[in-house]
């Protein structure tokens, strides 16, 4: 298959239309078992008994978590289903037991980022109406395309003669770094003996595939929170601690930590703020923020530093801080084995104009968690990148993607996995 | 008298108990307007006739506005008070006109600032029982008792002999020097030959009055917003224009221009924030904040020092900035002659132990507006301070009043008032 | 007298010729030597003999003192009395007993600033040839006009029927805060009924006389100097610790400490570097800067801001920092009779147009501590400001002063001196 | 030859001993002119026969040039070779012309850095009495190393029966990134068939050698110059436009440009400073600094950056700032033919412990001007690392290097030089 059947676009503009941030994931989820249902499996995993609930990082806090379960709801997701989601327990893992054949793992992400999508005219959401309602959220990485390329490879697999066993891992929380270790963790991917991940884009258009995507960013995310004293802007400014000269300096100090001279590095503060009024000397402020390095060392060179820049920010204006390292993951290397085999498979789909063995990612992404995981147990792993042609960068207001390249996605995977069956020795 | 009465001490605390910022005034003015019509008066201005529109600065937009009509519609005030409060248009005055006398104004404000107030047991609104059920505002500067001071005035003046005409103006948005413009172009105060407007604490004591509060800073509020580019953070942060780097340099270098030889400046980035998610270059962000000088050519200095800093940040990181001014207030003198008269009645009230002719302020007010249009009409005015003992600074989140220094106040102005209209020649 | 004589003017312009910062006045102490001889008086006081050498502060190190005695030397200075200034010995104190009268002291001071000055064909010193030969020194502070006006009084009143002791303080080291308690603590002060400090220009034109100056702000000045560790900039920047840095985050939020609501403060940077070459991560760095506060506390406040802000950048960026603080004075107020004393005395005085019982300095002066170590002993002191038509600001390139103020000035003090010589009681 | 004669190490020590930075090699110069003059060339040119004049970059004023031939003058080099200096045009090139085969270049670099060199005992130019006596200028890159090898590699040349010719080129001002396009543009490469240069260090112990270093990194140098206006730090701090504040933002923006995505990139402030005294708001400061990218389209981005960052600093503080790019070089890829060439030469010199085909410098180099103009002459390139055991870094106080790595370099490219001789079609 390499066309998009219409039921599938029509899944993926639907999840458009309802971004739901890391942990937030109530009404994609749901939606996701429902076509789980529509498919019939042999197991599903749901929230947590998909998860090792402690090894989750970046889980919002119980009034957040309500405001999205209470919109899933509004959206129609019945109090049985979020009941199974409870506290931030999202994403599932759906099994296709068929025979004798090597235990194979899909691994897509499903979440969203917190941002406000385009509202131009011009931008298809926009134009075919699945913008979401709501500015808080965005499908701005392509994960509602991922979503649906787990749902139709399961579909395609399903229909079938494959022998072995499938798992599709429907991953919560790429975006915060949050979930990928709960899913490594959770004992589910131990008998996995092929892996496959996947991703959307990354610069290269529709029917381009990368079979072994490298130079995956090990990454770490922060959040600090600056405590000061408030005081009369205009009477004792003398008598504040100033919780934004903290931040901003911080902000200013983070950018500038050295260059490394033998890994890529990467600094971002991408959410800060601090401050009440313009007349009360700002008491607090935080920045959430994040270290990549090409190595673990040069992440692990960023997260020094930006330690050192955050707690000598809060010392010089006489503020606290409380830094929390909210997730993290390593980097990791696709096996060559398994990359031959994809790279393979997509010779086999007409609708693919290019195959490159590998390229380099220049992000990062936990699906380093699952890789690890399946590499330390014996078996194989690879990140397959899907190209498509998308009018402008990951994470700006106008992503979006060419829905041509979800069935190119699913007739690639399911190929692979198919190729995979008859690797048993 | 100078004992604070039961009723309205339960008035200061039902305020207190509902805070709102400037224009957001809807439950306050209500709550005021029943008091006005339960005391009796012979002419009442609201909202919209009570100001002059156009000169209003800092009125929020039409969602933030719905958001708090809708919070006092639940707190119990009818549709037609809030149809009267339009837009935006808070306040009210309150008019007595009792014989020939002369016209004196008395000026209170009435506006909460936004910020989270304690929730310490030992913090008197919540041993109490009257802290707000929300956290997005708190009286925090004590209008709540500057309101009921001017009900306790009008009740007391009604009750008196008294021979002239009494306005009492109810002022809202003073905290974000947005309302007190309005009044003064109202055309409300042209006819005033005495104005007093006052002030609660300022870290005078209980029973300390000051007759005439000097050396109030000019003020200008800004509202800057930097509009840059977003890009992903891992894979093209070269493709970024960054907001929050501008916003970060700019708040760095606006608390560090110099320092004025002739002139006590003000700065204070109060509110700043930028960025969505931590793994997006940032793509906007913002700084409200304000500058203040003992001059008016001092707070022109620091006005187009920021503007410089603000406009050279946006450009250093590529970004594009607008920077609005949003309030204004100019300096102003208390008049000799009406701060003689103040301070004779304050000697005539036993609960005054201590009398100061004038104190600095060392903040700001838009009363100076009010000040300005009496004095540029030939009438007299002054700005008294009323000691309370306050457990912690102004716009913390400790801030508390002594409701006995509510009732001083009211003696003090009252019998100040009565004075005055023994002065016509 | 109040025109200015040919020898004196001449004396003026061969100081400005050659301007000698703190500490190196070696060429300008024998220049005065040679008037106090020419004169003739009964005591003479040179270098360690006039100082307590462990008073002193910002004392620079032996190489550099080499370097200022050769110059000296070059222009014509003995060895004789380059030994007398031995180790930054400078200054001189001139006696003049003539009988039974009040011991009086005048206080000038010597020193030039480390500026360039400018080549301005326009600029006096250009225009009529006594611009100095050397760019790294300049009198821009009417330095060599104060010690004109030392020789200029003691002449004056050594010629006159003067009765009681005059001592002329010639101080050096003013600029850096360093030289003033090193007399204060010498001895010689211990027996002054009667201290007259003086400082030409600060705004006033010539013919203005001020008879007491006020407001003089307490100072201390700092020398910070980082520690880091070079590398190669494009081939290991992640290994250097990097000074410049330290430094550069320092001096944004020097200047960015908060304003205080009690207190004009000042601060400034105003000599930095660091670093060696472009291609090396900086390992060194430096700050010379100094804080100022209208009150002790605060000069006090700022001081330990400025000590938390400069330890936290060092520590940001991974580097040390000593803080030497080098100098300091603290402030001071002149005494009511002396000061009416002074001001009659301008009176007599033709050439004098205007006279001032007092206005601010807005500045510092290490003469507060001479006058403090005279109130404390019980005698009077004043700080009289001279006027002079000055082309631009002080400590500027372009500074110059009007030499018929220094006839002015030494006629006001010369009568001001008589005068107290009759206030023995 | 491997071993390191005596009279080469004596020379690397006298070199070391009278480090000059760049355009300032008038010692150095004439040591080796000496050199040459003692083995017997067939050409030499000298100073401006050597360069083309104008492509020359970073060249010190006329005051600093005097101050270093003066120094030259003191430690012995007669007139008639400085005059051959005249103006900065220093270095040298000698050639040996030997019948019909290949013309080989062979260019080493001469300037030192003006750094501080470490007093420290251990240090051994301490321990063996060859550290310099002056405290201004250091061979912290091993340049005193480079220059002896092209001094030794001639004389083996010279009394071998090589044929062709060999061009030796002593280069001066690379540090600067000045020289190499002066050389380049000379007209001397344009016959050159086969270039070799040449490194010492780099973090290679001594014993292995690099074929063909890659990843030279592309650099720009600049020289930003604030001017701002002085004010009395006291008295008036707003009336000065502050240079250093200006400066330090920009140091806190030039280290914070964006990580590129496609391209390493480097970014330094290496030497820094601003202001006189501590009492006067500073009108002036500069920074000398660099960017650098793996690519040109990376260092141009850098660029671009960089000047943004030095205007908008400039306009944040109401400066002026003038900024001069002072240096460039490209970037450039050894060819595989002669890499393959000094591969194999380095097999049979048995010091020689291990061989590398390539490595990353991670740095600079405008050794990249002379390899592209003989690559686009249809030429062949390639720069080969000499390790030597160096106990700290390059461009640190304490930077030493093996002596016996100078042999083995000579001995290295002394074969080499024979084997490319037998290269000619």
């Amino acid at each position: 298959m390499s066309d998009t059947p219409e039921h599938l676009s029509e899944l993926r503009r639907d999840l458009h239309r309802h971004p739901e941030p890391a942990w937030r994931e109530f009404y994609t989820t749901a939606r996701i078992l429902e076509e789980i249902e529509r498919i019939g499996v042999d197991d599903v995993f749901v929230g947590r008994d998909a998860l090792d609930l402690d090894a989750r990082t970046g889980v919002p806090d119980d009034d957040e978590l309500a405001h999205w379960r209470a919109r899933a709801r509004e959206a129609g997701v019945d109090d049985a289903t979020l009941e199974q989601l409870d506290g931030g327990a999202t994403g599932t893992i759906a099994v296709l037991e068929r025979g004798e054949g090597p235990t194979v793992a899909l691994r897509v992400d499903i979440d969203a980022l917190p941002r406000t999508e385009s509202t131009d005219p011009d931008h298809e959401p926009v134009a075919e109406g699945f913008r979401p309602d709501h500015d808080d959220a965005m499908h701005a990485c392509g994960h509602d395309a991922h979503a649906t390329i787990g749902v139709g490879v399961l579909e395609a697999i399903a229909d079938s003669d494959f022998e072995g066993t499938l798992k599709v891992i429907f991953q919560p929380a790429e975006e915060v770094i949050g979930g990928g270790r709960a899913i490594a963790e959770s004992g589910h991917l131990d008998d996995v003996e092929y892996l496959l991940a996947t991703h959307i884009g990354l610069g290269h258009p529709t029917g381009e595939i990368v079979a072994g995507v490298e130079d995956i960013l090990a990454v770490a995310n922060f959040d600090a929170e600056f405590a000061g004293e408030p005081a009369h802007a205009g009477g004792h400014p003398d008598r504040g601690r100033n919780a934004v000269q903290a931040m901003a300096t911080a902000v200013q100090n983070l950018y500038a930590i050295p260059r490394h001279g033998d890994s890529a590095t990467r600094i971002n503060a991408g959410d800060v703020g601090g401050g009440s009024a313009s007349n009360v000397i700002p008491e607090a402020a935080y920045i959430r923020g994040e270290v990549r390095g090409e190595t673990t060392e040069g992440k692990e060179f960023m997260r020094e530093h930006a330690t050192d820049v955050l707690e000598s920010a809060a010392s010089m204006h006489d503020c606290d801080v409380s830094i929390e390292w909210t997730g993290e993951a390593p980097s990791a290397d696709p096996d060559e084995s398994i990359r031959e085999i994809v790279f393979s498979a997509a010779g086999d789909i007409p609708a693919v104009k290019n195959r490159l063995q590998s390229d380099d990612l220049g992000g990062s992404e936990d699906a380093t968690y699952l890789m690890q995981r399946v590499q330390e147990k014996g078996g194989k792993a690879t990140f397959v990148g899907i190209g498509t042609d998308h009018p402008d960068g990951h994470h700006t207001a106008t992503f979006d993607v060419d829905e041509a390249s979800i069935g190119i996605g699913i007739g690639v995977l399911t190929r692979a996995i198919q190729e995979l069956t008859h690797q048993r020795p």
